[in-house]
């Protein structure tokens, strides 16, 4: 298995666009490189605080006009014909702690690049553009997510941050004042001055749907709402050896009934549905005892709210179905519930319109994992493109997307903003 | 719920015999009594000793000679008509940490009344007959079972003794030495100077199914052999929103199936085939992660060599033929497989003739759980009655069983040997 920088090293370079992706790339790459050469950036951390510098550079070799909130979230912007309103691009520079090199690293350079490509053309787009670099979107700090940019939408409570201990048991207060700024900064850096005419994010994929279609880029046709129902079978355990198979009240038998069903229950609701068991409690949990409880986690998500609605609801029918008639018993709790996040049919439009302009099959693909476009997305449009993963491999030092994918997504993008 | 002290207190007395149950399992009861007045009696402990010396007392009572091996196993004697065979009776005086009053107890106590019977009326049996005590078949001591028959069947070998550690990280030479023995006397306890023409135990169901049909006594039909399964099943692991429904390979869907139809599986053996899985493990384990791995354990038991045989074919076939035409592999592997002990035909016959003289239905349960009589019916004839169990509650301090369910077990067992 080749690492990055082989991978790196072969790759195409077919323009002045793709040389500098390539070279931004590994410019970042080397900071935070792990062992076997993936990247470390935790949200807040002086690694990710030198990526955003290091960006923060780039931008003023352009004449960008770089601020900070209290966030840490970092805007550089270039001026449009109209000031009134603002277009916004970017994703994030934090990673997983073993993670790959274009993960939120790719939408903020491709943002930039397609700043880059305006100023080297002396164009000036509709509206003043603003590259955004949100802070921590991994959420590993605090067991989070998205942290910056929901500070940045005032979608943070103060309680929220009581609770953030990191992995070495710092409060949020002692993390921000890293950063140099405060809980109070933090919590007023919601930032949105003007209105956002459009927020762009260009992802990697991490998944395999491009990849199988032998496409690079592809539209998000709607970020997905994580959902969580923790479900409880209950029966009675029993001795393994001395209950008949006819006397047995095994919850795990039916909890079984309901995971090995599940997958059919979510293709009923759409195509774009996902329901999956992650992890499961079996107790009391000896080998030779028949389980008398288990409690297993549903996450289920679906990108309209109406479906989402549909499939919270399928999802509980099924665990009480599958019990009906038997001795065991179920209970079911929507402990979490995030509003899916749909692209606007317009939006859509206009970018299937740039696809062919580009010569480029629109295809539509959901986003099932959450990104920074889903907190922007609560008020204000956005799109997103995501770009083809070499074998859907994410968070992960072997993740890897070509040069030319990332070029492809940059034109593409490009001309839906200079075409809105 | 009423405690152990108030349902004694309520049972109704009918006969001596009766009475000298009652009598004797309150006296021992009271050895390792626990707070909610249940039974703590390690294996080798000191609470086990004293159990075993209030009985030698009652032995030494009715001039029985008492005996003890290098494995602490107690042996009663009462003198019989021919001295050239022995027959042998009793169970155990050791229970779990916080157990009941007649698993064990109830098998040495109705032994013993047995004799004292004869005793009163002047009988002498067929051939000696022993009443037994033997050590630690709860196995609580080391995370063992049936330590002292085995030990007295020659069944232990050295290398298993380097292995024990007690629950205080005791060695297996430290523990034995409390009781006055070593290690050498412990590997040379084997036992039987001369055959064993019958060894008899009686022992509470610990099941429902005497309950169930209202019956006091049941003839064991055979000890089910456990074995037990590691099975693997490997898909891959993906982002729980990113992977659509149709990409998966979800390793714990494959065996949710194979455990939900496991219940078939073994009712298509026979009908004392039982299967079992208390307990597994997903990997990775992240709520919104598809599992990729799930190790679990099957533990499978049927009363018969064959019919185990199968069933352990048929727990193999079936994790087989689950993941067939599927992206998920299984492996299987049969970790441990102790041969059933059967009951032989003609012991039955003569027991079914016993019931009938005394009024009682000769149902047949098989004994799914282990017992002593499993390691002496590896070379010599077994016989075991199980006693109504309320609610078959065991290993816990609600376990009761009635003192006239268990006179009536000492009557048919008493006449089976007579009968001999």
């Amino acid at each position: 298995m080749k690492l990055f920088t082989d991978k790196m090293a072969a790759e195409k370079l077919e323009d002045r666009t793709s040389e500098r992706l390539h070279a931004r790339i590994l410019e970042i790459s080397k900071i935070g490189r792990t062992e076997n050469e993936g990247a470390k950036r935790m949200g807040y951390s002086e690694e990710e605080s030198q990526a955003k510098h290091k960006v923060i550079e780039w931008m003023q070799e352009i004449g960008m006009q770089v601020r900070k909130d209290g966030a840490g979230n970092v805007f550089g912007t270039y001026k449009g014909a109209d000031s009134s309103k603002v277009f916004m691009a970017g994703s994030h520079l934090d990673t997983v702690p073993d993670g790959g090199h274009f993960d939120g690293a790719a939408g903020v350079l491709t943002a930039l690049e397609i700043v880059t490509l305006w100023h080297e053309a002396g164009y000036k787009p509709k509206y003043d553009f603003e590259v955004v670099i949100f802070s921590d979107e991994e959420g590993s700090r605090f067991s989070s997510g998205l942290t910056g940019s929901r500070a940045f939408m005032g979608m943070i409570e103060e309680t929220e941050l009581d609770k953030y201990r990191d992995p070495d048991g710092q409060t949020f207060d002692e993390v921000i004042s890293n950063i140099g700024s405060d809980r109070q900064q933090f919590l007023t850096a919601e930032g949105p001055s003007k209105q956002i005419a459009m927020y762009a994010e260009i992802h990697i994929e991490q998944a395999k749907q491009l990849e199988q279609k032998d496409l690079p880029v592809g539209i998000v046709s709607g970020i997905a709402g994580a959902t969580r129902t923790k479900i409880t079978f209950r029966g009675a355990a029993g001795h393994a050896g001395s209950t008949p198979m006819t006397e047995r009240k095994d919850a795990l038998v039916k909890a079984s009934e309901f995971i090995s069903t599940l997958p059919e229950v979510a293709k009923g609701i759409s195509e774009t549905a996902v329901a999956t068991v992650g992890k499961m409690n079996v107790s009391p949990g000896g080998v030779n005892v028949i389980p008398g409880e288990v409690e297993l986690v549903v996450d289920a998500r679906d990108i309209n709210e109406d479906s989402q609605s549909q499939l919270i609801k399928a999802v509980a029918d099924h665990a009480n179905d599958v019990v009906n008639n038997s001795d065991i018993t179920v209970e079911t709790d929507l402990t979490t519930r995030i509003l899916p996040i749909p692209v606007d049919t317009e939006v859509i439009r206009n970018m299937e319109a740039s696809f062919k302009r580009h010569d480029l099959l629109p295809i539509h693909l959901p986003s099932g994992a959450g990104h920074d476009a889903m907190s922007i997305g609560t008020q204000f449009p956005i799109t997103m493109l995501f770009v083809r993963s070499i074998q859907g491999i994410s968070h992960n030092p072997e993740e890897f997307t070509h040069i030319e994918d990332l070029t492809k997504a940059v034109k593409v993008l490009k001309d839906f903003f200079e075409n809105l």
